[in-house]
This record gives structure tokens, C-alpha cells and sequence, in this order.
């Protein structure tokens, strides 16, 4: 069994942490939130007073931070984790942040012969809690072989999908074309709806052709049509309008920077801007059915 | 074994009356390229010198048109199959036409005590040689019951949508949803590569997740993913740009008629048409990767 | 001075009647509403019982209908007004329809040897009451030269754009274009108001630069920029959601025929359509500020 | 007459140093390109070698640099130009930049003591020459009153938007609003063509409707309604599509941090982007009427 540090334990990286701890790793955890921290001690991990004791001995660091200024002020700097860590260390970043952050963290931990991986996940609070989320890796092959069985106890996937920052790209690439096929799928029901269609027997007959696709099939948005998702439940979260923004906003930052076009994508981004706007921020993402009109 | 008029031979026409010949119904078949004729006489059919002829005695009619205009035309009027028709006879129109064309020639029929459906097909030329299509079929129930073994010497799936007319609108919200999927789909990928993605690594990692579709699994548009699909063939059809272009114009018609929003595929419809302006008509819808630039 | 036959006393039409009686020509009216006849009665026209008595003796026919099918049905057919008038009349159909209509019923009048001008009209109620509409005129030259002292009653710029239809895509092309502006303006004044700038120096800067146009100008979007518009008046109308989504759908119905790619015109439709479905269809058209968010 | 330090001479930086220069102004200037400082000099200006030595002793600095990283290297860090200026010395930028660095230096200058402004400007290289430039200027108020003599030798209009950064937002809204303008102008020229109008006719038209904006009237993106613009000489610039593209990344990197919803620019920005991709990035930006096809 490793020893682990785990640093941020939100939504998210409170049950990641905690499927470390059922899976018989040590861990030594820290977050700004006391009762955060209590939650995971109650469960058998250690408290650690500020990141740097937490990393002190461990084998692995996993850290689940909201945004790239977090990710590099923690990890860089003189005052920064990867000063004090064994080269030996395998750092783990599952943070959603842009990749360029992500790059830059890597190539500095590289520089000093730390194996680290940008590892962000897909899943939510759900997959998070049953340890099935995906996980895509930015990172060296042999870090990836290594930080792979922690991964396990955490999700049910886990890609390579190429060096450091590809797991950020991945991911950001996955949830914009995600964001389309939600607005996509949501216009398509709504056209077969006002044309008198019941969305059941659509939602069937698109599944079974070529306008198959996940939202489709997983999450459909129209209210009726599945039971135990959003649509059927008032559109309570799930996967809330405000997180779809934010991988819109890293992934359109990026088409910026990369002088790539996606007319798709960046409609998607304004359609779902305006909707978190007018207060639908708090609700789950296949709401933009409702904002169609 | 049943007594079938076929009208309308060409590129999808032409092989699906050649499947209900190897199933052994007799048949009489009708197109205005005598080409077309003879090579179904060749395999067993019967040529009729017009529709009329073709029609005489028949159980079951199968049309497969251009348009909604040659729709109408040869069933309603003065000179009309449906005035010439028994009424047990079970009328199947396969042409992808407007809405609203299927429903008053499917409701003209009904009075008539003619049992219609409108049962446009999805799977292009391929799976109209390999009997593999789908029907998406609008008419009455019992209709649907008679007509299904006749649809199955053709296809794989059978789905009934609903009622006159909801054939056709079951259709054109798979076909704008699979524009819309193409489209996304193309982009994500692009924006994958413009970031040193391996855009086949990048596939099977959305595959995988929530970004999952029918473009991105079945006919994936970036050249060299997959074999034998029309982005690794210089983007030959398969399903040409102009055909999408006719659906979508469909499609968004009778968004235009019903009041409907359909941001996604409006836009979808503009790139495509300005993407066939420029020449690109005639080769592979999934061309509108290369498009985006 | 003239004797004119004036049918359809709506919202526009009325006071464009009455702007014909105040110039001193003999009127005939009609409409499907009483209350509308007597108004114009009062003002010194004639009531007539049906169209076909309000034309007998008409040096110039005017009508202001709903939809193509309205004007269709009063002109064409066994029973149409054209069938009745002598030749030397001319005929103004002031109507926004669609222009494939005004093409067939100018095509037939000219058949008939009359003078007929689509004449669709921009300018709203408070044009129309003060006589300073914008004709935009589709039809031959010499119909136009004699129409043009009568439409003068009624409008201060007056327009051939070609022949039959004309007018109606002049209408339309602009209609859709002041949308787009519409939008544009809205996201631009928006996006400065988001940085912390007086929408009223961000307006007075784009009107001096190369941002300049009609709504920024005139029809300013963001509220408490200009006096005595909509948008400084709770949105009140003005120029309401619904007809901007009446003349963007005629617009678009006319691009899929044509095959013409529309983006940003397509892109305005749909946020429309969404802002008039949330029950914003009675306010004014500037409101889609209030939709962006 | 002032002194003036002038750093950053290329297509718009020279010749806007040229009209300090005629206004009597005393010029040194400093640029990386030998030529361009010759070029200057041969006018009566000093050449520097380099921008320490440039601003001894100037009552202005004016800057032309061609993105942020370049006017935060310059002013910002402790060989940074804020560094030595006097307290007294105003400090122009004009370079087209992103509104934080223009924050974020001004803000700087302000902490010692120095005015700056960030004055982008509108109107080209034809502009610059002719030095009827739009200047669009953030910063202090008495700031504002300093620069403004100066900026009068180099433009015809000079606006205060507001405190730093104003001046960036106020253009980069403005160009984001000429974009949609010029796609939106484009679509309906092209509308009215497809139906057989006359563009001359139709933009005449719509020049006098609520149509009416810049591109329509001072640049139709038609060839052949308008002399001596891009469009009537295969495109040639004029405004690059390249430089609209930097424009738009810069308003919709903007837009992304406000969370602001802008569905027009960032289509344009996507149309911009395929274009420029596609081998248009050094031909006018009106030639986005050829992308739509």
C-alpha cells in the first residue's frame, strides 16, 4: 500500500480520497475547510497543518484544485511542493485547468526529475463517489504505468491520451463536444415535439440511427423521457450550467490561442453563458433544453 | 409471396426493389431511365409502361422520389394512383420529403380508406444493397403491422414514429441532430490536433466518454482514424454534402414553419451550404472538416 | 386627385389610409373589422361591402394583408380581383410577404395587362401615421412612375428595387440585416458594459467609428443611452419580437430556397425565436439585449 | 513645440511618427528595423539606440508595439521605462493590446506618478497617413487634456472612454461590432443577389433603411458596388482578415473573462477563423463575402 497526499477535498476530491482510504492506502490530507478535513479523518486519513506537510514521506500526490492560479501557486515558486519532493515522487494534478498551466507545471516537475501527470476527470460527484470516473492523462508513458493503479481506486477509465497538458486537452476537447451534442440533441427533440412526436419514441429511433450519442442516450434533456436524470428531476444537478461554462470558457481560451475555429463550440458557449446569466447557473447543463424555448 | 409496384429505381430505389426480387415478391417496376428498368427486369421484375400500369393488382406500392413535389403528383389529382387504387392495397413512400407533403397525401389516402405510410430510410447506399436501412415510418398502426415484412426484405430496423407525416419529421431530427453531431464532432477533433493531439488517441478517449457519437465512432471524419470511411478516401461518399444540404433545408423549414429554435442546426446548415457553394457538394458530408480549416 | 380602393385597415394600413383621404383623394375601403371602416368613414372615405365593390372604378388598388395567402386568395382564382379590374388600373400590394407570391400575382396581373408593385413598407406604426414610410417597390418601371405620386402620400423615400418580388427581397435583405445589427449592437454595448464602460461614450464612440450603423444610432438597445426609444421605455414597442421573427423567417424560407448561406442571419433567427417563445414576442425587438444576459 | 519619444515604427508607427514630425514636433525615435529609423530620420527626427535613450528627457512617449507581452516588457520590471520617466512625462500607447496589460501598466504609471493612457486607434495605415486616425483613449481625465494636442497631429477624432484600459475596450468592442457588421452586410448582398437584385440597388436601399451601417456605405464587401475599396480590387487590403482575426481573439478572450455573452462576434470570429486558415489571412477582411460563398 502507498502513501499518499491528497490536497483539496471538495466535491469532488472528498469521495476521490475517500476510495483511496476503502482501498487500504495511507493518506495525509489537507484542505482550507475544517470539516472537509474531518470527514476524511473520520474515515482513517491523517491531517496534514498546510500542503507541505502533507507531501512529507509520500509516495504519491494527488491534488483536485479549481483553477490553474491554485495549481501553479501551490506547485511552484520557491516555496513550492515540488522544492521539497522526492524525486521519486509521483505527483498527480486532477484538477480541470487550462492546459497551458498544465504544461508549464509538468515541464518544471520534469526539469527536476519529478513524474508528474495532469489527470483530470470526467464523471461528476457521482462517478466520483462510486470510483467510476474516467480519468485522461497528460504526462510520460512510465509516470502513467505508475500513477495507473492509484487511478484505479478511483475510476473506471484511464486514458493516456499524450505528454504533459494532453489530459487537460482531452478533457476540454471531450466536454465542448459534449456541450454540442447536448444543444444539438435538446433542438432536435424540441423540433420533433412541436411537430407533435413524443420524445420517447425520437429519443429511440435517433438512438438507433446515426443521431446516437450520449446525451442521447445517457442523459436525455427532455423532461419524461428517462427517469433518474436531471430533465425527469427539475434539472437538479448533476452537471450544473456554471461547470459547463467553465470548460466552455478553457476550451474557447484555447481555440484562441491556438487560432482554431469551432463555430459549434463557441455557439454552444454563448447559448450556455446566457442561460447561467438569466440564473440557471445552479442548474444541471441539459437545462438549455428549457432556454431553447 | 406478395404482388409489389416499385416506382422510382434509382441509386437508393434501384437496390432496395432488387431486395424484395431476391425475397421473392413479384414485382412491377416503373422509372423514367430505362437503364434502371432494365436492370430489375434482368433480375426478375416485370416493367410497367407508367405508374398506372405498375400499380394494377399490386398489395403493396413502394415510391421513392426526389420530392415532395413528384409526391403529390403522382398520387392526388384527377390522374392520381390513389384514385386508381384498392384499398387494401398498402401504400409505402420511401422518399425523404417535407412533413407536411406526407401528411395530406397519407391523410388523402386514409379517406380513401387506403392505408399509408410515409417510411423515409437512413443508411445510405450501402445499407439499401445490403438490406441494412432503417425505416422511419408515419402512418396508422394496422398500416404500420402490414407493411413492416414488406419494409424488412429492406432493412434492418423498423420504427414507427407516429402518425402521417411523422416518418418524414422523425428523419429530419436524426439528420440535423447527425449534422450537428458531424460538425461538433470535427471540431473538437481539430482543436485536439491544433494542441499535438494524436487524433486517434483523442478519439477513443471520447469514445469512451461523454462526448461519444455516432460520427466520432462509426464515421469518424478526420482522415486516417478509421479505415474504410470517406475521410480515409479522399472524402468519396458515403452521404453526399448536397444531400445534407437537402435535408437540412428540410429540417429547418419546418423549424420555420412550427416557430422552433434550432440554433445548432442553423447554424450547421449555413456552413454546409457555404462548404457546397465552394464546389465541395458532391463529395462526403464528413468533409466539412476539412472546412473548418 | 385619384379614386383609390383601400383594403385592409390593420395597425399600418389605417393610418396610410388616412393619409391618402388627408392628401385629398376619393377613397374606398374595406376591412374584415367594422370599427377600422368607420374610423377611416369619419375621415371621409367610403365603406364598401366586399373588395370586389370597393374596386369598381378604381384608378389604384392598395392592399395591406397579413399573409401571402391573403393576397393569393383576393387576387388570384375565379373570384380574384384581378379577374375585375380594367386594365388601366394599378395595383400596390403593400404587404410584407413572401416574395414568390408577389412574383406569381404580379405575373398574372401583368398577363392581364394590369400595372401591378409589390410595395412592402418599413417605417412602423408611428411611419405610417406620419407618412414617412420607406416603399420598397418590385414590379416594371412605368407601374412604378405611376405609383410613385400616390405612394408619396403615404411614405418620404420610395424605392424600385427591380421587378416583380423585388420589393419584398429589398425588405427582407434589410430586415434581416437590421437584426443582425440588432444583436450585434446589443453584445457589443453589453461586452463594454461588462468592462465597466457608460454604454452612452461606448455608443457615442462606435457611432464615430467604424461600428457605426442604424441601431446604434437611432434604435439604441441598452436602456437610458437615448431618449423616446423602446429600450429607454421597458422595451414597449416600437417594432415587436414577432414581426422581427415574421420577416426572418420569410427571409430564411427564401435562403433555403435559394441555396444562400445566411449565418448570421440564421443565428439571429433562432435567438429570436428562443426570445419569443420565453414571451417576450409582444415587447420590442431591441429587447433581445435583455436576452443576451 | 514638445518633445517626443516615438518607439515602434512600423506600417502605423511610422507614419504617425512622420506627422509629429510636420506638426514641428521634436522626435526621437527608436525601432528595431534600422530601415523604418532611417526612414524617420530622413524626415528630422533623432534616432535612439535604444528605448532608454529615446525618452530622456521627453515630454511624451508615444508607443506602437504590436502586442501585450511587448508593452508590459517595455514599461513594466526594473529596466522597464516607467523606471526612468519623470513624473511630468506623459505616456501614449497606442498599441492595439488586451485591456488587462493596458490595466495593469497604467495602473503602474499611475503608482509613480506618471499619466498614461492607452489611445488604440481606428482608420488604418491610410489613416495613419493622412493622420485622420480615430484615437480611442483610457486613462485620467487630465491626462486625457495633456495628450490630447498631441493625438490632434495624428488623428481627426480623439474620444475618452474612460480610465485605463477604456480605451482597449471601447476598440476592441467597436471591431468586434464591425465584424458582425461586415458578416451581416455580406449575407444580405448575397441574399438579394441569389434572388437577381442589383447590389448597388439593394445597398442603396438598405443604406437608406434601418440596413444602414459602415461596412454598407464607406466599405462594401460587393465587388463592383463601390470605387477604390478592397472589394473592388480583389480584395486587397485594406484590413487584413489577420488583424480582424487578432481583434476578435482579443474581444473574445475578453468576453470569456467577463463571462459575457457575445453569440454574433463569436461566430464571426469562427467564420474569420476558417477563412484566414484557408489562405485569406492577407487579404481584406470584406473578402469574408467570398467565404460565405
Amino acid at each position: 500500500m502507498a502513501t499518499i497526499a491528497f490536497i483539496g477535498l471538495g466535491n469532488m476530491g472528498g469521495p476521490m480520497a475517500s476510495n483511496l482510504v476503502k482501498a487500504g492506502h495511507s493518506l495525509s490530507v489537507y484542505d482550507l475547510v475544517p470539516e472537509a478535513v474531518e470527514k476524511l479523518v473520520n474515515e482513517g486519513a491523517r491531517a496534514a497543518d498546510n500542503p507541505g506537510q502533507a507531501v512529507e514521506g509520500a509516495d504519491f500526490v494527488v491534488t483536485m484544485l479549481p483553477a490553474g492560479k491554485h495549481v501553479a501557486g501551490i506547485y511552484l515558486g520557491e516555496d513550492g511542493l515540488l522544492q521539497s519532493l522526492d524525486p521519486k515522487t509521483v505527483v498527480i494534478d486532477s484538477s480541470t485547468i487550462d492546459a497551458e498551466t498544465s504544461r508549464s507545471v509538468g515541464q518544471a516537475a520534469r526539469e527536476m526529475g519529478i513524474g508528474m501527470m495532469d489527470c483530470p476527470v470526467s464523471g461528476g460527484v457521482a462517478g466520483a463517489a462510486a470510483g467510476t470516473l474516467s480519468f485522461m492523462c497528460g504526462g510520460a508513458a512510465e509516470t502513467f504505468e505508475k500513477a495507473k493503479p492509484i487511478l484505479e481506486c478511483m475510476g473506471a477509465k484511464i486514458f493516456h491520451a499524450g505528454d504533459h497538458g494532453a489530459g487537460q486537452i482531452a478533457k476540454m476537447c471531450n466536454n465542448m463536444l459534449l456541450s454540442v451534442l447536448m444543444v444539438g440533441t435538446s433542438e432536435a427533440l424540441r423540433l420533433g415535439q412541436d411537430n407533435g412526436l413524443d420524445p420517447k419514441v425520437l429519443s429511440e429511433i435517433m438512438g438507433a440511427s446515426s443521431g446516437k450519442n450520449w446525451t442521447l442516450e445517457v442523459y436525455n434533456p427532455c423532461p419524461g423521457v428517462m427517469e433518474n436524470v436531471p430533465s425527469s428531476n427539475d434539472y437538479k444537478p448533476g452537471f450544473m450550467v456554471d461547470l459547463m461554462c467553465k470548460d466552455l470558457n478553457l476550451a474557447l481560451e484555447n481555440a484562441l490561442q491556438n487560432g482554431s475555429s469551432t463555430p459549434m463550440g463557441a455557439l454552444a458557449r454563448s447559448l450556455y453563458t446566457s442561460h447561467a446569466r438569466k440564473g440557471n447557473g445552479k442548474r444541471d447543463f441539459s437545462s438549455i433544453f428549457e432556454f431553447l424555448g
